[in-house]
């Protein structure tokens, strides 16, 4: 049982209430709190030692992707974040240094985004380090984007380029909150996810949820410097695609829009962020599932994202 | 370098804003979300295997001590808890009916608190398991009380009885919700806390930021049956009266209220709670730290609550 399989068998258990707007199933919990305007946003994220990241990472880099994963998760329902809390679970024995140097790569984000860290606490954990992140933001009513307003014909959209992350990108990303935020104020987006586990896998939430499928174009898809140089096409290392497809840990954003809009939303965002990379991936369908469209035709593309306990 | 050590030496660093009417130092963050009459409570608090429990505990207490833990720190400040999310930190292989269990032990606590559990995520820690809850709740803004605002002869109150909570009652105890709802309602509460490392070291937390002392009355604290039966006073095993005032995990409220409250509170709680007894065992005093009247005269109370990193 895998970690989506294991959180839909829980889910239907779970206490709610009418305030309750989205609970589990999209990247955050979207709560009515009795705001006019705008809901609040409530998301948790942990990383662990020896699983998001190694003894390589400098602390400053730890503390970094700790915040920088649940901001990106703010990001995908294009919100603003405002509060976090930290629970730092140490070894016995540990360096003071060390863990300033946590919470200075921490602040430097949480300050970049005007995020206030109100507190935290610290425990005990005897074997290895994890950091779990709470978060709180907003968003506007009628600005929220979810994963499941994908729709037949939508284009869809993926930011960045994809892939071989692990080579230094998953310690360093900065979160697409400013993107978000535009693209939602600019455009009607339909629907949207953040890429944690890969896009063979993150898309087909949209997909589940939205009730439709996607075919993507395989050289549309934009592979990264790091993917590339890990292994060329073809080689006994991973192939570039499936880098792109499967690696996990891209914090890029996918969403779709009208395939109407499509040519303006490009035109626009090179104006806006010229430095930035946006890419039309593909488009949704009827059905199920992925389909993949490369040189040899349309075959169903079974790679799944990495579905993690992480 | 300790628990509250380290807190202090971090909270200065941190990113704040205007919006954060109370950060790093009381039982929740109490946040301005632009609500009139009531501020958002943020709080988040983990349980680790093998520290916060042992493997002779049900899954189904488990799940119930992770949530009580952070309700009772809205209970310290007169809250009511609205959302939760749950990080759950598992070993790489893991009984499904276990984990199951442990939802079942916090749905019940939830339902019964009217929090809805709105998410949450799953990881790997390979070695033991951790959950972290992630809480928000709100309290009326001329109602919150916090640990600041204890005053030169007011009474200090303490909920139920103490020590000994590790024999049991650290895995069933119920949050003391409604109990610091209605104190905050129909008394001028100045100051409170709940007792999560003991009396002896949880009271100085008020006492600190408050700028006060307090003289306790030996035997006016109330010793609890389980406190009582590991072992006679004087005997080798641990006094009663340390183990009230330092075995910590009691969840029980303390509180201060001028002076010339305290019958009339006694009387209305007998009303309301008469199965619960509440405790006058004291009085703040001017000065620093704690003082211990006993048969044998006033001295400094040395003891220490547990400092954990728990």
């Amino acid at each position: 049982m895998n970690e989506f399989d294991l959180i839909a068998r829980l889910a239907g258990t779970l206490p709610a209430d009418a305030s309750v707007v989205v609970g589990v199933g999209d990247d955050c919990a979207v709560l009515d709190v009795g705001l006019a305007d705008r809901w609040l946003l409530f998301k948790t994220d942990a990383v662990v030692e020896g699983i998001h990241f190694t003894p390589s990472a400098t602390p400053e880099q730890i503390g970094h992707k700790a915040l920088a994963r649940a901001l990106s998760d703010i990001a995908a329902m294009a919100g603003t974040p405002t509060h976090a809390l930290v629970t730092l679970a140490l070894a016995g024995t540990f360096d003071v240094s060390f863990v300033e140097g946590i919470y200075r790569g921490m602040n430097a984000l949480a300050a970049r985004h005007k995020v206030a860290i109100v507190g935290g606490e610290t425990t005990t954990n005897p074997e290895r380090m994890l950091i779990s992140i709470a978060l709180l933001g907003w968003a506007a009513k009628d600005k929220c984007v979810r994963r499941s307003g994908a729709k037949v014909g939508d284009a869809i959209f993926v930011t960045g380029e994809l892939g071989g992350s692990l080579a230094g990108r998953h310690l360093e990303f900065e979160p697409r909150l400013s993107e978000a935020r535009w693209l939602a104020k600019s455009f009607s987006i339909h629907s949207m996810i953040d890429l944690s586990d890969g896009l063979a896998g993150d898309l087909r939430h949209i997909l589940k949820v939205s009730d439709v499928g996607a075919e993507l174009l395989a050289k549309a898809i934009p592979v990264s410097r790091a993917a590339k140089l890990r292994g060329p096409e073809g080689s006994a290392t991973k192939p570039r695609l499936l880098a792109a497809l499967a690696d996990g840990e891209d914090f890029e954003l996918v969403f779709t829009i009208a395939s109407a809009d499509a040519v303006s939303l490009l035109d626009a965002w090179k104006q806006k962020f010229p430095a930035l990379r946006l890419s039309c991936i593909g488009k949704i369908t009827t059905g199920t599932g992925i389909t993949l469209r490369d040189y040899q035709g349309v075959r169903p593309l079974n790679v799944q994202g990495y579905t993690h306990f992480a």
